[in-house]
C-alpha cells in the first residue's frame, strides 16, 4: 500500500514518469487494517449522546438570518421560538440516519476518486490560510500563485489524495471573485477531487456550475443519479448558532446531492466549556443539527461529521495545538460519528509554531498520529498548516506530507504473511551473523521500511558534508524541484475554454469587493 | 493528575519551592487510565509465541565466554551443544512465570520510589550518548560535568520519573572507573530512582554496594526482603547472542534482587530480518532466553522485557527512527510482554536527527506516543536523545520532557465526572455567547489544559517582538534557566561521606582503562 513507481519508459512519458513519479500507480485513499482505538467506554459515549439531546432539547441552536432554516425545522418537529430552534430528544439523530455511511468522491480522473467514510482515510491539505511562509521569504500574505504553487504540490504527493479547497486565500483577487480562481485551479492543475466555495450561496453554485463543466456538462452517471465531486466545508459559529452563509451554501451542496463537512469549530474554553466531555457535547449537538439541515434539503445527500477543537492559553486566550485535550475530543468525536453513521472529519497537522521548527512538529504529530489512530475519514489540513492556520508554510507542506506517507504505512498493521514472519530466514542464520546479505533481505529490502523523503539518517559527518541542513532547509529544496518538474494533468481543450469563459464571464458579473 | 504547584512559603524553603516547583508534589509515575492499544488479535500474537519458541528449540541462542550459564540452563533442562543452547518448547515461559508481573523500585526519596508494571508508565532520560549537543557550542564529546547536568535536570522535570543510568558517557573519566561517578552522580544530585552499570560484574557489584549505603547500609526491608533499587539495562548481542559482560552483570543484579531490563536491541534488517513480524518473534525468542536466565539466578528477581527496535536505510545501512515498521514491533511487543506477565520497556524519543529540529521533533513524537499508547512500562531515552542515540541534546531534553508531560495529561482519559461533562455550563450559556467569563471555566481555568514550557502560543506579532525565537533556542534558555536554579535533595553528611569515601577508594584500586 505505499507508492508504487513504475519502471521508466522512454521519450516525454518516461520523462514524466521518472520526474514525477509520485503521481503514477498509487492508491487514491488510505484503507485501514487497524481497528479504530476505543478511548472511551460505550457507557461514556452514550452519556455524551444523552448530554447532546439535552442541549438540543432545553437549549437548542440559533439560526441566524436564514428564515427557510426555520421554516424547514419546523416542518420536520422542531420547536420554533423567533430564531431559536429546539428539537425534541432523538428527533436529529433520526433525520441524520437518511445520510450514508459511506460516499465516493469522484475526482475528474476516476483514478484519484475517493471513499469517503468505513476503512478509508483521505487526505487534504491545508485550508483557509491568509499567509504563507518559506525560508526564503518569511511570512507574507498570500497569492493566486501561492494557490496554484499549493494545488500543483497536492497533486504531485502520493499521500495527499484530495486537491482540497481555500489552501490559502489568494488575497491579490477580490473577495467576490476568488472562489473562481480557486475552484478553476483545482480543476485545471490538480485531477483529484476538490472542495467548493463556502463563502457565500452563490459561490457555491459556482463552484457546481464549474465543476458540471469539467465532468463533461453533466454530473448524472449511467443510472441518473448526480454524482458526488465536491466536498466542502461548512462550519458552525459556535456555540451553538448557524449562520446564513454557511447555511446557503450548505442547501446549495445538498441540493445538488454535493457532500458537505458540517463543522463545529470549537476553541474550547471560548466557543465552548474549558472541559472535554463538554466540548464533544456541544460539538455534537450543533453537528446533529447541522447535518439535520442537510438531511431536510435532501434526505440521503452525503454529509461528514466534522469536529475541529483546539485548547486554548488561559493566560492569552490563544489557541494551542497538539496538547492531550483535543486529541481526547478527537478520539471521542470519531467514536461518536461512527455510532451515528456517518464520515469523520477532524485532525491533521495542527501547530500554533510561526515556524517549520520542533515545535511545528511534535504538535504536528500529536494530531495526526490520534488523527489517524481514531479512524478518521477526512483529514482537512494534513499537510502545511502553521501559526493557528493563519500560514501555510511551502516547507511544512513537504514535512507533514512525508508524515502521511508513514501514516499510510502504519495503518496497514502488522503483516502476519510468511514473508513477514521469516521464520525461516531465522532458521537458516547463525546467531551473530548480520542479515544484511540473507536472500529474505535482499528480496525485501526495497518494500521493508517506509523511505522518508524529508529524513536525514546519514552520519553526522556525511550530515556535515552535505552542509549541515535541518529538516526546514533540506524541505525548501524539495518544494523547489517539485514545482520545477511540475507537469499539468491532461484536461480536454473544449473543457479547458468553457472553463475560462465561465470564470471570465462571472467575473465580468461580479463586483470587485474585499471583504 | 498533572504535577501540582504549592503555595510559596517564606524563607529558604519557600525561595526553594518557588524556584524548583517543578520537583513538589508530583506523581511519581503515571498511571494510566487508558487500556493499552492492541492492534494484533489473539490468533497473530499467538502465532508470534509459536514462532518465538520454534526459534529457541530448533536455533537456540549462543551464549559467549560464559560457562556457568550453560550450566545453569543444561541443569534447567535445556539442550547444550557447545555454546549452543536449545530449549523445550514452554520451558523459557515457564520459567519466566517465576517473574513478578509489577515490582517496586524504591528512590532514596521515598516520595520517588515508583512501581514497575501493570497501569504504571516511568519515563526515564536518554542512555548511553558519547556525545552532547547544544545550540551555543554544537556537538561534542560528553563529560562528567554533562552527565551531572542531565542528571539535575532529569531531577528537576517533574515528569521524568527516574534519573536513567548512563545518561551520557562521560568521556573524560576512565571507563574503568566511570561507573562510580555516575552513580555517586545519581545518589547525590538526584533522589530518584537509578540505574546501575552493566559494564562489568565488578562494575554492577560497585553500584550494588553504592545504593546499599545510599540507603543506609543495608536494602532489606523490615520483614527482612531485599528492596529493589536499581533497574539495570541488560542488551542481548542479537541476532541470538547473550555475551559473558552482559550475562554476569544480570547475575550480580539479579542475585542482590535488583531489576533488570532484558532487551535485544535490534536494527531490523541487520540483527533481524526486514520484515517486522520477524523482528517481533526474534525479539522475544531473546529475550525468553535471557528472563530465564535471570528467573534462574534467582527465582522471583525483578524482571523487565524490553525491546528495541528500529529501521534501518536500506540504501545506506543507517538506522532510522520514527517511522512506521519500529512503532508496529512496539505494539506488539507490548502486548506479548502482556501475555508473558513482565514489565515491558520500549520507546522513548528516538530520532536520527542531528538537531533539535523538526524531524527529531516528527521522530519523537512518532515513537513517544506508540509508547505510550501501547501501555509501556518504562520508558528509557524519554528525553534528549538525538543523532540514532549517539548525542544527548540540552535543548531536545527540554522538549521531549515537556511531550512526556503531555503524555501524562493524555493518558488519563476522558474526565466524564459532572465538571468534566459541563452540562449546566452549556445550558446557562447564550447561543453566540464566549465561555471565558463564565463561572465554569473560571472554575477550571488553570488546569483545564496542558501548558506546554516549550511551545510559544502568541501571536506572530508578538512572537516577533520576543525575538522571533524558534523551539531549540527558546529551550536553549530554559535549561540554562533550571541549573542555575537547581538545588540539590538533601543527604545524611555521614552517607554522603561514605559514598564518596567508597568511590574514592575503589578508583584507588582499579585501573586507569579507556576501553
Amino acid at each position: 500500500m505505499t507508492a508504487r513507481h513504475s519502471r521508466r519508459g522512454g521519450g516525454r512519458a518516461g520523462r514524466r514518469e521518472s520526474r514525477a513519479s509520485a503521481v503514477i500507480e498509487r492508491d487514491p485513499f488510505l484503507t485501514r487494517a487497524l481497528a479504530p482505538v476505543e478511548l472511551v467506554s460505550e457507557e461514556g459515549l452514550a452519556l455524551l449522546e444523552g448530554n447532546a439531546e439535552t442541549i438540543l432539547e432545553e437549549v437548542g441552536v440559533e439560526i441566524r438570518d436564514y428564515p427557510s432554516a426555520l421554516d424547514r425545522f419546523a416542518a420536520a418537529g422542531a420547536q420554533v421560538d423567533g430564531t431559536r430552534v429546539r428539537f425534541p430528544r432523538g428527533m436529529c439523530r433520526e433525520i441524520v440516519g437518511r445520510a450514508p455511511a459511506v460516499y465516493t468522491q469522484h475526482a475528474r480522473n476516476p483514478a484519484n476518486s475517493v471513499q469517503i467514510g468505513g476503512t478509508a482515510t483521505v487526505f487534504a491539505p491545508n485550508y483557509g490560510s491568509p499567509f504563507v511562509h518559506d525560508l526564503d521569504s518569511g511570512r507574507r500574505y498570500a497569492t493566486l500563485a501561492d494557490f496554484e504553487n499549493f494545488v500543483k504540490l497536492a497533486y504531485l504527493h502520493p499521500y495527499l489524495h484530495h486537491s482540497g479547497g481555500t489552501v490559502c486565500e489568494p488575497v491579490d483577487v477580490p473577495v467576490s471573485k476568488r472562489h473562481l480562481d480557486m475552484v478553476y485551479a483545482h480543476l485545471r492543475w490538480s485531477d483529484k477531487g476538490l472542495m467548493g466555495s463556502v463563502t457565500a450561496g452563490e459561490r457555491a453554485a459556482d463552484s457546481v456550475e464549474l465543476v458540471r463543466i469539467a465532468f463533461g456538462g453533466d454530473l448524472a452517471d449511467e443510472a441518473g443519479n448526480q454524482r458526488t465531486v465536491l466536498t466542502s466545508l461548512i462550519n458552525a459559529s459556535s456555540p451553538l448558532v448557524w449562520d446564513a452563509t454557511m447555511l446557503a451554501s450548505a442547501e446549495v451542496y445538498a441540493a445538488a446531492n454535493q457532500a458537505t463537512i458540517i463543522t463545529p469549530f470549537i476553541l474550547a474554553g471560548a466557543m465552548a466549556p474549558s472541559t472535554s466531555a463538554g466540548v464533544v457535547a456541544q460539538t455534537l449537538a450543533e453537528a446533529l443539527a447541522g447535518i439535520t439541515f442537510v438531511q431536510l434539503v435532501r434526505p440521503g445527500a452525503p454529509v461528514v461529521l466534522g469536529s475541529f477543537a483546539s485548547s486554548m492559553s488561559m493566560q492569552t486566550g490563544a489557541p494551542t495545538f497538539g496538547t492531550p485535550e483535543p486529541a481526547l475530543v478527537l478520539y471521542t468525536m470519531a467514536a461518536l460519528a461512527r455510532r451515528l453513521g456517518v464520515p469523520f472529519r477532524s485532525g491533521g497537522s495542527l501547530t500554533s509554531s510561526k515556524l517549520p521548527d520542533a515545535q511545528a512538529a511534535y504538535e504536528s504529530a500529536a494530531t495526526l498520529l490520534p488523527t489517524v489512530m481514531a479512524g478518521t475519514n477526512f483529514v482537512l489540513h494534513g499537510a502545511g498548516w502553521l501559526e493557528g492556520g493563519l500560514a501555510i508554510g511551502y516547507e511544512k507542506f513537504v514535512l507533514d506530507a512525508d508524515q502521511l506517507g508513514m501514516m499510510a504505512t502504519f495503518a496497514q498493521g502488522l503483516d502476519l504473511s510468511e514473508n513477514g514472519q521469516a521464520l525461516d530466514a531465522i532458521r537458516e542464520n547463525t546467531p551473530g551473523q548480520h542479515y544484511l546479505g540473507t536472500a529474505h533481505t535482499l528480496a525485501n529490502f526495497e518494500t521493508a521500511f517506509y523511505r522518508s523523503e524529508a529524513a536525514d539518517n546519514s552520519s553526522y559527518e556525511q550530515w556535515v558534508e552535505d552542509g549541515s541542513l535541518d529538516a526546514a532547509q533540506r524541505a525548501n529544496r524539495v518544494w523547489k524541484q517539485r514545482l520545477a518538474d511540475y507537469e499539468p494533468p491532461a484536461i480536454d481543450d473544449a473543457i479547458d475554454a468553457e472553463l475560462c469563459e465561465y470564470v471570465a464571464r462571472r467575473k465580468t458579473e461580479l463586483p470587485d469587493t474585499f471583504a
